[in-house]
């Protein structure tokens, strides 16, 4: 087996393009833009929580990095560097190889330098516990039947803006529409159909499973809305979850109407509910609406307006009729 | 049990004294000073691996933020910012307000803000797997009797040094001493008596826990040295590893007589392999021996010289009576 630092070096170690010093020190050095301010982020995930243990490697490589990549979308940076710390359970060569290969076509697709990170042991579980299994159970501390323990990925990524100009969940105001980019739902729908909840059509599967595997951090957009948006923040959570935060943060309603929103009962509860998309919903002034419908063409990406900006507190959904809906269920949290 | 925005909240938010935005948004925004470089890296720890699962969870927090730090004190950087994610099997309260203690602690020890980071759940391991345990074995999938996931933290640590001042790995020269701080050995001594390999007499165990739980990284050390130091790493992963990796990134060789070599095996052992204890390894001129020696009262810190640089390859590890010591065992790999 290769050792932590040969795989280092064979894997997660490449050229990078506008760094001072990358990895192999005890840390790197990057100069930051004159004029700009520095916007940083970290997400960690977990397998059997973010993905399934037998994700392909490749999708999950780039999965990775593209949900911080989304990040520095929703603030309106400019994505420049990303360190990666990942905890494995045994270094599977084949498999750090595709996980490499997924991860740096997403940093390539959004030219960020990969600047170092660390490679560590996920400890088989019942060793970590270092204690005996209960009684009755076959397990041998520490032997061939213990459970390996879970493959775990941490990215941090740096972005840049300048100073003064990203994007925050809290300028949403009075008079501002809502707006949400691309197809929300469809990563739910695609992780439903795998874990048997729903069945879909083979079109409809082949787009959803592309944005549950390779989600597209709309990282055009966000530079786009730089400016212009008063708000924003990428749907990880569900779109009424992230819709809250930016209705917490700005101390502030909305009403929602969605003209797309779905029929079906389940299709609607992803739209509304399901994590895991990666657009962005943004709020800006109702007087720049032509704006924003110009972007869909210029960046090759839907645009729409979903309601507006209301005096208050709280959120109100109402369907296509103009009936309210009940919107009990949100999003996702960890740990309730 | 709360929420994990309600924990988020409650434990890892703090006020921040020199940051443009801290949590609660997309991503952090800092404005590096003008004029600097900033410093970067990344280090996670893992239950099994890195610490005992039934670690004091102060000094966990404490040694968690300590560890990155002591990056930052290698570069000769000085520590700004830091991001934490982790992950917890669950939201346990009590636990997570001690280990936020200690970071805490760590923290406004060093002057540093903390600006964001994630927390996430890690699932039992069993359901993590998404498979029944194997036959004959108790457990219900994802039920009472299975493993908890582990304990995981990541924390990015954000350090600025002027432009140019960074001390590297790579800048060792023939004619140049090396130097350790401190009292390398003493981590690994005290795991070695928690783990009943030895037996420590009462004020070295206090001295060797207080080293294996509370790790004093040495920032103070670290900007002492720029300008002075010609190279420098941190102990992570043991003495001889370490001034190791400074050989490689230098293309160059050394030769070590440690006066302070202790005499038993396996007291020196653990000097010369023990990792963990965040001393600072370095080199410099052998001109500058006298300043360096200053600083050991400046710093109230011993500097000790271990020997010198050689033109050549490899490492030769001389005993007080000048005789070659096979050093075979040289650190720790963690995929080995």
């Amino acid at each position: 087996m290769p050792s932590e630092f040969a795989l280092i070096d064979r894997y997660f170690r490449r050229p990078v393009s506008h760094t001072v010093l990358g990895g192999g020190d005890d840390g790197a050095i990057v100069r930051p833009s004159s004029g700009c301010e520095l916007v940083v982020s970290t997400d960690m995930l977990v397998a059997g929580t973010h993905f399934l243990p037998d994700a392909d490697p490749a999708d999950l490589g780039w999965k990775t990095l593209a949900v911080n990549v989304s990040d520095m979308a929703a603030m309106g940076a400019e994505p420049r560097w990303a360190l990666l710390a990942v905890a494995l359970p045994a270094a599977t060569e084949s498999w750090i190889e595709k996980f490499a290969h997924g991860f740096f076509a997403c940093a390539d697709a959004f030219g960020i330098d990969v600047i170092g990170g660390d490679t560590t042991k996920s400890p088989p579980v019942d060793a970590a516990l270092q204690r005996p299994p209960p009684r009755g159970q076959g397990n041998t501390w520490g032997g061939p039947a213990c459970f390996p323990g879970p493959r775990v990925f941490c990215v941090t990524i740096f972005g840049e803006v300048p100073t003064g100009t990203a994007l925050l969940r809290s300028g949403a105001a009075v008079g501002d529409e809502i707006w949400v980019s691309g197809h929300p739902g469809r990563a739910a729908l695609g992780l439903a159909h795998l874990q048997g909840q729903t069945v879909l059509s083979a079109p409809a599967l082949t787009d959803c499973l592309a944005a549950l595997h390779r989600p597209q951090p709309r990282v055009a957009l966000g530079l786009a809305l730089r400016g212009l948006a008063t708000a924003a923040i990428d749907v990880s959570d569900g779109l009424l979850a992230d819709l809250g935060h930016i209705l917490e943060a700005s101390e502030i309603a909305a009403t929602l109407q969605p003209a797309a929103l779905p029929a079906p009962t389940f299709d609607r509860n992803c739209y509304l509910a399901g994590g895991d998309d990666y657009e962005l919903i943004f709020t800006a002034p109702a007087a720049r609406h032509a704006e924003i419908d110009a972007l869909t063409a210029t960046l090759a990406l839907p645009l729409t307006c979903l309601g507006r900006i209301e005096t208050g507190t709280g959120l109100t959904v109402l369907d296509p009729a103009g009936q309210p809906i009940d919107i009990a269920r949100r999003g996702y949290d960890h740990f309730s």
